[in-house]
């Protein structure tokens, strides 16, 4: 295992007068060998009397691998090399998820994940960067938050498992880069001001204790490239392995954001923004996250309306996967034109609510609340904005790289989102490209994964600063025409529909085209 | 200058929409190409914003070189690179000797000394590590009034300069085993239990604020070897560089204990013990340090005592070079015999005192404080102890490596000892061996100016764990029959004369032999 940290049980002489070698000289000879730069802290030092003699010098010595070095973070009696564990941490601005991992053999010991306690400073990420703004008080509360927020996963695993802060000696964490700042104490302020500059990109291995988490050694971050391109995507591109191919691939990430890289062994480059709010199920008032009660797929048999829901409950609302369904299904049976535009008359879910058309995707008596479930003209087009924002990043790299689709081999989806959609109905609406669909490849929670695997292959550091170091990014503020191809793209699935062939021999085949 | 630390002014791009790298990775990236390994602490992470962009990012950035890595230690707004200082000291266990120094240039900017506030735990050593024994309160006292003492010199350094802690970035210090575990806070009590083993021997680098020193950067000690083998005389190799010569080399430094290294750059070999407080005044009633009105040098002529005190003062008593100086002239005056029995009759000064023979030096009438100043015969039996064991450890170690005194190229006194000691009288007594006398070197406080060349060096770092490596250690309590070679060693110059040419020529022409 070339895990982050390791735990070394050394059995040294005692004290004796053919080895008069300091307490601390000891532990360090017996390590230098194997591990190179060695450093043990004066904290640690301070720790060694009377405890290595009271073990007759049987101990073991936790070691956490930085940048130069290895690290001693604890000293404890006799052999406890079995208790070696890691976190990693995928810190979302809703979600965030905490895998305790047994370093010795990989095992993930537990995984849970609760809302990030930062949602009390606002919903919409900016609002906490407004709230924090010039204010070390207010900075501290929501970085407080988030620290508590891994505090109370640390409880919850905690008692699950019995593994408590002090056995663990290295915590892995990929964020965006807004999360990561307020989880340092530091202020994004200036990520999202003109020039859109963070303040800093990678921060290195950081004592738990400086930012308040309560395990026993060290905080890596993954490191960003830019103010909409964070850590997360870092890691997720670390999981996938796209910066080693020699073939193309892409790699999208669309949640509150959405990121977009391409490229292979040679290049790197990405586009990233603000996707809106779409994917987590903002647009609609009855727009909701991928939880008990969301409709999550919708197909339409004999013109009429067919779902799931999560969990099979109740129906509550509809989730990202649930609209994409909704939108190609109406597509496809001729209920909405290209143009998006809802046709009166052509179901009888399709009825009017305040003055625009809108479909009743789940009856009053069907739903949990007893609320009509609808999904309305203007809700149709934010989405739209959505998925033609993903579109046009896939056209616009391509465009920027001089490639054409034909020869992306590979397309990641991340996100929780990736998992659940249905990536025909995806390609159908225009929000992914029209590739051979053994192409799409959902890796899940790439991002977590990612920060996993970092914690279990500490060479893959300087992979990691390779990656955020290639990557040419491109600010969507600077993509010429960007807001024009956009448009374009809105259509469903486009407004040039060669563009996707498979959907127009599917329009062509039910006669809509 | 290859100093310890550097300061570096960075003029670097403000945050533009062509370059939106984080400041923290601005900073890095300008950094890592000159100083390859560069570590910026959280903490200065933390403080990046807005001072950076306040100062149009041109700031000026305090690196200290640490075993591994350079660290960031601050960062100014402006160009302040000619304010970059470092401190040498050292750290004995009666005097603390600090240097300020500027770290461009090279400069000593001031140089103090004051007694180490320890004295006021015992004016022995061993009353001080009596007292901290398994007490943490007791230790921190011990700890705080060595830091106390630290803070003073630098109180006093910086009225003369105007330079405070915060514009100092690196602090080297040289002290002895147990001098160096009070101030890191770390019980020395096994440095004296059998098998006299320290808690550390190299402690690394460690921040200033961790032991509550108040200058902003890193705080590094020089090594041990052993118990009696402390961090001052590594020091003091490393300034005299015995350990790079072809030739063979000796360096001895009497003080509270003795300490002696032989060896070239093959080989280090060293024995130390307790030598007795003779050299540092404290064997006679008016024994005293080498300070104003101590008799440091005396002669007689036609039987009359002439002697010159320190700074001209009125007597008050005699220190180590004086106590040489007595009686090497009494030796070869015939007031004492070779035994270092005093003659009585041999001249007016020879008096009786409570029963015992005792030479008056000084009269009631010429002495400060209107007293006889004498020197008794047990006096001057406790004296030889200490002549006969720098005398003996000489012997042994070339005993030891086989070699003979003709292969002593180099003769290494260091000390103020050293510096006052009249080389002729100390050979005449025995105490040192009778070599060539342009074979003697007197390199002054060695312990100090290693201190001050690490810092203006720091290749040198790995060229003192290598000297701490190199060093083949033997405890005296594992030297074969040194008590009885110590006595042979007792009389004046030695038993057998013959190991003392020069001082027999003498004294066939005095006709005493």
């Amino acid at each position: 295992m070339e895990s982050l940290s390791k735990k070394v049980f050394l059995k040294l002489e005692m004290p004796n007068s053919q080895n008069t070698k300091g307490d601390r000289d000891k532990i360090f000879n017996a390590l230098k060998e194997k591990y190179g730069n060695v450093t043990i802290p004066y904290k640690i030092i301070k720790e060694l009397y009377p405890k290595c003699r009271e073990a007759n010098f049987e101990i073991t010595v936790t070691l956490v691998k930085r940048d130069y070095d290895w690290v001693v973070t604890r000293v404890e009696a006799g052999d406890t090399t079995d208790k070696n564990y890691g976190l990693c941490v995928d810190l979302g601005s809703t979600t965030v998820i905490m895998r305790l991992v047994d370093l010795n053999t990989g095992d993930i010991i537990a995984e849970e994940s609760i809302f990030n306690k930062q949602i009390a400073f606002g919903e919409d990420i900016l609002n906490r960067i407004f709230y924090t703004r010039n204010s070390a008080e207010k900075l501290y509360e929501v970085h407080k938050a988030t620290v508590d927020t891994f505090g109370e996963l640390l409880d919850i695993i905690g008692e699950q498992t019995g593994v408590k802060g002090d056995d663990i000696s290295i915590m892995t964490v990929a964020g965006n880069t807004t999360m990561t700042h307020f989880l340092l104490n530091i202020d994004p302020w200036t990520i999202f001001q003109t020039p859109y500059t963070p303040i800093f990109n990678q921060a290195g291995f950081i004592k738990a204790d400086e930012i308040d988490i309560p395990i026993n050694g060290y905080v890596y971050c993954f490191p960003s490239v830019a103010n909409y391109f964070g850590g997360d995507v870092v890691s997720g591109i670390l999981f996938t392995e796209i910066h080693k191919q020699q073939s193309l691939s892409a790699f999208i990430d669309i949640g509150t954001n959405g990121e977009l890289v391409m490229g292979n062994e040679d290049f790197l480059v990405a586009v990233a923004g603000a996707a809106g709010p779409a994917l987590e199920g903002g647009i609609s008032k009855f727009g909701m996250r991928a939880r008990k009660g969301a409709i999550d797929t919708i197909k339409i048999v004999d013109n009429e309306i067919k779902y799931t829901t999560i969990q099979d409950g109740k129906p509550l609302g509809i989730c990202g996967s649930g609209i994409v369904d909704l939108l190609s299904e109406m597509l496809l049976n001729g209920w909405v034109d290209f143009s998006g535009e809802i046709k009166d008359g052509a179901s009888k879910n399709i009825i009017k609510v305040d003055d625009q058309l809108a479909v009743e995707y789940a009856s009053r008596e069907e739903s949990e609340n007893h609320e009509s479930l609808i999904f309305t003209q203007s809700d149709i087009n934010q989405f739209l904005k959505t998925k033609s924002a993903a579109h046009t990043m896939v056209a616009f790299l391509l465009e920027e790289i001089g490639l054409t689709l034909d020869e992306l081999e590979e397309f990641y989806v991340a996100g929780a989102f990736g998992t659940h959609l249905d990536i025909e109905a995806a390609v159908t609406i225009g929000m992914y490209p029209d590739l051979q669909r053994d192409r799409f490849n959902c890796p899940g929670n790439s991002s977590l994964k990612g920060a996993y695997k970092l914690l279990m292959n500490r060479n893959l550091l300087s992979e990691i600063d390779d990656i955020a170091q290639r990557i040419n990014y491109i600010g969507l503020e600077d993509a010429k025409d960007f807001i024009g191809k956009m448009r374009a793209a809105s259509f469903l699935p486009h407004t040039d529909i060669d563009n996707y062939p498979s959907v127009k021999a599917k329009l062509i085949k039910k006669g809509l085209l």
